[in-house]
């Protein structure tokens, strides 16, 4: 009981030259689709599709929807209008017209006339909504029911559909304006008496999305209520599309990507499976954005070392602590801002809960505070015992400041970091956009200040 | 076409206190059971249970099963041996063995012999399983098909144990022994002849996950295979359980949740819904963890900074861009440290890839490098034209010194953040182990070492 691994690259290469159409054929049971896509992923476009062609239109179409976006378009342009019509015709709505939106434009116009009426329509209609909407992603293959049909008409209907639905396990009840009135699984139709109506039966009080909606927000409705699949309504209340659960896993993981992403101030939406493939560039260009933001952020931290420049000339030992404040700072912020997120995100917490998650992290932040506090003294007489101290002064009396100062910059940071993307969440912003870098750079600022100004105060300097 | 808003809080109570039973059963129909759980949590354990009690066994045990672990806690606490037994009994018997874990021994213990002996030993068999792994987080709520039964046997079968089994859209084949021989789809069994044999229906390659395997590899071939669930075998191949679609999107937020956290040097395993309801100490703890050892770890630099301590006093000018030097090496190195660490996860890249990421890091790192160079020069001509120059040097000349050596930390931090993860996962450890805070504190050691060294070496101090 053993996953077969079906064939490795060269052996498939050696398949394909001997065609021997057997052979190929048995490739094609050796697995689902998702696992033959790999192999084929590991060929060149044309020894793809010489593959690929030789499969049931409908496995070739799942084995095709499986593979990267790029190879896709790849093996695409070297096909004939009729053969991309014919693969465009038989691929999920969803797939399809994320691939139609790949192709270069001659290509989408002259591809367009030669396929049937239904599925230019359809590809019409699905391309039209914004990227990262419920719109984008739902697919138009979902079965509806009438209110007035018996549950075994309904499961004799289902049963006809199948073979071109992406799910028969649920079924969306409408009315003649395709208005949505609620849904019924396949499981509650096959318990419920033959005779009984589909109205009856069916569970009226219906999550949805709505076709402008965030992706994000339609992926965690299917989540939270542990569905199959989650319809998508239109302005007019008429059920235009359904989102399937692997594409929430799918739109959920790519969402977390992006966050993480944010968080370490990387800019750009993230695909799936690209970065080896992805130009170096391009990398560049999505981290050099914030990078080079930073750098201008910093000229403020810059300004205010150089106002200190005379007591730092005086007291030499100031300067020597000044990156263990900036990066102390920077790490307990940066905490406090990633638990924040990520329970933003999760829905733990709203923008409402600003006062909560305030009073709680400042309780967190002295906790720490106190920590690093009785550490940095330690540290300040170990590590400075032999350094020269101005006149006048005690190393304790100067170790003592700083801890002071390492105290209040980490009880700061700590809000700071948990304040932001609060307030990114209530002015409508992603909160990830407070990116950790971001973060770091801006509780610098503050520590400087608290760290010179509790220096000046304290020591009369 | 709303979800309606089915009650608020006080109203809930309300009707709590009228004793309405009418009233009650409209609210359990107004939602599906995870709304009426969101309403339901708001209410104190005893509230809770009082409008449970009134909803049918198996609503109840769906509304239960979708509360807070904490909360379900608490109200089992209040309840009799019968009540418990019947609760356990109707829940699924995943969250009816996570619930148990979490109940205090006594109450384990006495209320095991109040249980059926197929739900004693079926939380037994559960509970032997690490936490973290397919076992811990499988049900045993399937249907099984043996091969020679004909299609429309088997959706009789099915439709004869769907009350009680999480799923009837996947079943699973098996021989004498259990040991699993395929799986076939319900829409398998209506698409094929009435008399075709399940053995000729189904799937004979399966995916599946062993007992021991990490519930975040089991997850992922959920996604990657657009699975609705997957089987888990034992040691003798023998079925035990599945794993379903939705308790895989849960894992992979988890997951996500905790390399998010990793990254931000914040330990613990994450639960969900948990952050306002987790005291500030476990908060504290989670944190300090690493806040304490990379204040450790900062003795390093501290001893570094020190040892040239009388370099900084003839040039304090060096002093003053040691921030700038530390916070870039710790964003650069931050950011492929992310990159790096996301891409492991979503196995875009393997630890075999530490060459190609390596040289494709070190192309970005120059990149990044050149433009800050030319950054930080600029800001340095412009930050420090009155500061005090050392005579025998210009300004110009301290500039170029401070922005190659920022070059060479950047280039050097993107190496290191991309090495790091590779390494941890070569060695078997997780990538996101390797926090970011820690990475900055680690790429400021070797940040002040090119500081140091370059300006040493180029100016001859």
């Amino acid at each position: 009981m053993k996953t077969k691994n079906p064939l490795l690259v060269p052996e498939l290469r050696e398949l394909l030259d001997a065609g021997d159409p057997k052979a190929i054929q048995e490739f094609f049971e050796s697995g689902p689709p998702a696992l033959l896509a790999e192999f084929v992923s590991a060929l060149s476009s044309e020894e793809a599709w010489a593959i690929l062609r030789q499969a049931r239109p409908q496995l070739r179409s799942e084995i095709f929807s499986h593979l990267d976006e790029d190879l896709q378009v790849e093996i695409v342009k070297g096909l004939t209008r009729p053969e991309i019509a014919s693969l465009l015709t038989e691929m999920p709505p969803d797939d399809r017209v994320d691939l139609f939106k790949q192709l270069p434009e001659s290509l989408q116009e002259s591809v367009l006339p030669a396929l049937a009426q239904a599925e230019r329509e359809d590809i019409r209609r699905l391309a039209a909504y914004r990227e990262g909407t419920a719109g984008a992603v739902m697919t138009s293959d979902y079965a509806t029911l009438l209110p007035e049909m018996t549950s075994s008409e309904a499961i004799d209907h289902l049963r006809k559909v199948a073979p071109d639905k992406e799910t028969i396990y649920y079924a969306y009840v409408v009315d003649g304006n395709r208005r949505l009135l609620g849904f019924v699984s396949l499981k509650d139709l096959i318990l419920a008496p033959r005779d009984a109506k589909v109205r009856d039966v069916m569970h009226p009080e219906m999550i949805f999305a709505r076709v402008d909606e965030d992706q994000e927000e339609a992926a965690r409705k299917i989540q939270k209520y542990d569905l199959m699949a989650l319809p998508v309504i239109n302005g007019n209340d008429a059920l235009v599309g359904i989102i399937t659960y692997d594409d929430a896993i799918d739109i959920i993981t790519q969402e977390n990507t992006e966050d993480m992403e944010k968080l370490m101030a990387i800019a750009g939406r993230h695909e799936a499976g690209v970065y080896l493939r992805t130009p170096c560039w391009v990398h560049f260009k999505n981290r050099a954005y914030w990078i080079v933001g930073l750098a201008a952020l910093g000229l403020v931290s810059g300004v205010i070392i150089h106002s200190f420049e005379t007591t730092l000339m005086q007291m030499l030992i100031l300067a020597l602590y000044m990156p263990m404040v900036a990066d102390t700072g920077g790490n307990t912020g940066s905490q406090s801002a990633t638990v924040v997120v990520r329970a933003l995100a999760l829905r733990e917490i709203g923008p409402r809960d600003i006062h909560r998650v305030l009073f709680k992290e400042f309780r967190i932040g002295i906790l720490l505070a106190l920590v690093l506090m009785v550490l940095s003294f330690g540290k300040i007489m170990f590590l400075s015992r032999g350094s020269e101290i101005p006149a006048g002064f005690s190393l304790a009396q100067i170790g003592m400041v700083i801890s002071i100062a390492l105290a209040l910059q980490v009880i700061t940071a700590t809000l700071i970091g948990a304040m932001l993307p609060l307030v990114a969440a209530r002015l409508g912003f992603d909160p990830a956009v407070v990116a950790s870098p971001a973060l770091t750079t801006i509780v610098d600022i503050t520590g400087l200040l608290i760290y010179f100004s509790t220096a000046r105060l304290l020591l009369g300097i």
